[in-house]
């Protein structure tokens, strides 16, 4: 959880990578300016770009909130970010920015902190985060600890090989070939939901996929922050196209993954007024529910269009 | 939305209860007292009741919330909590205590508020809410106005006079009959999620009821709050006992309810470590999906004990 005292684009992770920092990490790097303040800056390799267009339209909102949480866990006197909320503000800016992180308790169980995420002084993301410990060990360990454990079943995924490697997905490369965001991971989806490539949306709001950076480095906390809004929004498998914004997500880590792929799988309960939910599981390697999370976005403005009704 | 400057035990909620107040909307009554402060009491009609002892042990945290929600929707320029998440701190004693709003942003689409629930200069609940509009319309109306809607399977519940009045329920009654938040609510659960009653839980972390207070008053925001956490916890469908503390819980309100008995359904994905999670879902009388929370919890002491195990 050390965060150094350098230059942001320093490596200062734990050893994910060997020695090799990766974009993402470089991404999420915070640098304390000291009275719990740490300086970012939004990484225009993450950011999400408009169809047609060469501007980037908007930070990922993952890197965002993992960016928060290495500000937090660097001063948490417990490990693990267990759950947080986090409302979205404002679309930055790819300029400097600061997070400031406030502690509301700190106890044996669970400590909590707000951190907000903050440009030319209005807040672009508020968060709170309350840090605890979690399972860490091989799966089963909780069972012999005679400590209540219960899982549901897991999402079904075809296996890897014969899934669709989405690259930057129709939406997310801009008029120049800048693709951002969808250029730096590496998703393998669950052919029975990428029918909207084709225009031919399946009619059921779910994804599901494999999902890792392009780059090799072992998931952890920063990157199931990433991994609980990776996927395309579910609502392109109602037809709906364009970006989506996230009002509101919260999510929960429920374990320390392995290394591996993640698996991640998405649904939806409501379209209605503009509004829709998206819930994510993401299940480890070793088949461990690792992470939950819930949001409440805004329909794309080209709703109930299908990409080839699209003007233009 | 209107909040008079009177005591806090005078009427002054929306006509819900021509001209009567019920208890529920007594115990959530705020008071401004300057400043987007506003003076609140916690009200022992509503608090949990500890088994075997006549002190409440904690206030239920819908009541909280609801709370929260009256002053952060004294000033919201939108009207209804679409999104409202939740960190639970501290235990509050049963004396007066403060609510303070920190507006983030007021937009047109959304508005964003912190609200922090404060007891001697400590945060008990500190919140962050995003206001909104919503569907009021009869159901249907989107869908003629040309906006995307979809909405999963409802809970199948059976008709409510083949459930269970759960009444104050066992763990919730007090060693001198003292009943507090168990004996304002009237549930009515599906007695394939009450087999804990009898020390033989269904070994499925699920609970289904119908919802709503003894006294007569029309669902709307803030009876929404209270029915997202008003079933008893789902680990006890796995043998669990016991107080499960809430530490994170996030609710979106996704419709305006009509007149009439909510169904509430909640489900659990992965209880370990000691934590669990609990998904609810609210539907109204006229089978539309008004509101959506997930919260993490902490399974109570008495985890893997069934009731008749429990020493005493």
């Amino acid at each position: 959880m050390g965060v150094s005292t350098e230059d942001p684009t320093e490596d200062h992770t734990e050893d994910h990578t060997e020695g090799r920092m990766t974009a993402f990490d470089e991404a999420i790097a915070v640098k304390p300016s000291g009275g719990r303040r740490y300086q970012v800056r939004f990484d225009e390799r993450f950011a999400i770009v408009a169809q047609g267009g060469a501007v980037p339209a908007a930070m990922n909102g993952g890197v965002m909130l993992a960016m928060v949480l290495r500000a937090v866990l660097d001063e948490s006197p417990l490990p693990y970010p267990v759950a947080t909320s986090a409302h979205f503000l404002r679309v930055p800016r790819l300029e400097p920015a600061e997070v400031e992180v406030t502690w509301l308790k700190q106890g044996r169980t669970a400590a909590t902190a707000r951190a907000a995420l903050v440009q030319d002084g209005q807040a672009v993301l508020d968060t709170t985060v309350t840090t605890g410990n979690l399972p860490d060990g091989p799966p089963g360990d909780d069972e012999r600890n005679g400590e209540l454990t219960w899982t549901g079943e897991p999402p079904k995924l075809p296996p890897i090989e014969e899934c669709v490697n989405l690259g930057p997905w129709p939406g997310t490369v801009g008029a120049d070939g800048t693709a951002g965001y969808a250029a730096h991971v590496d998703l393998r989806m669950d052919p029975s939901t990428t029918g909207w490539r084709r225009a031919d949306p399946g009619g059921v709001p779910e994804m599901r996929g494999y999902f890792g950076l392009r780059e090799e480095r072992d998931p952890d906390a920063y990157l199931l922050a990433l991994a609980v809004d990776s996927l395309p929004p579910v609502v392109f498998g109602l037809g709906a196209a364009g970006w989506a914004p996230t009002v509101e997500l919260t999510w929960y880590m429920r374990a320390v993954p392995v290394a591996g792929p993640l698996q991640v799988a998405a649904r939806c309960r409501h379209v209605g007024g503009g509004w829709f939910d998206e819930e994510a599981e993401v299940w480890d390697a070793a088949g461990r529910l690792v992470a939950q999370s819930r949001q409440l976005a805004r329909v794309g403005r080209s709703s109930r269009r299908r990409p080839e009704q699209q003007p233009g």
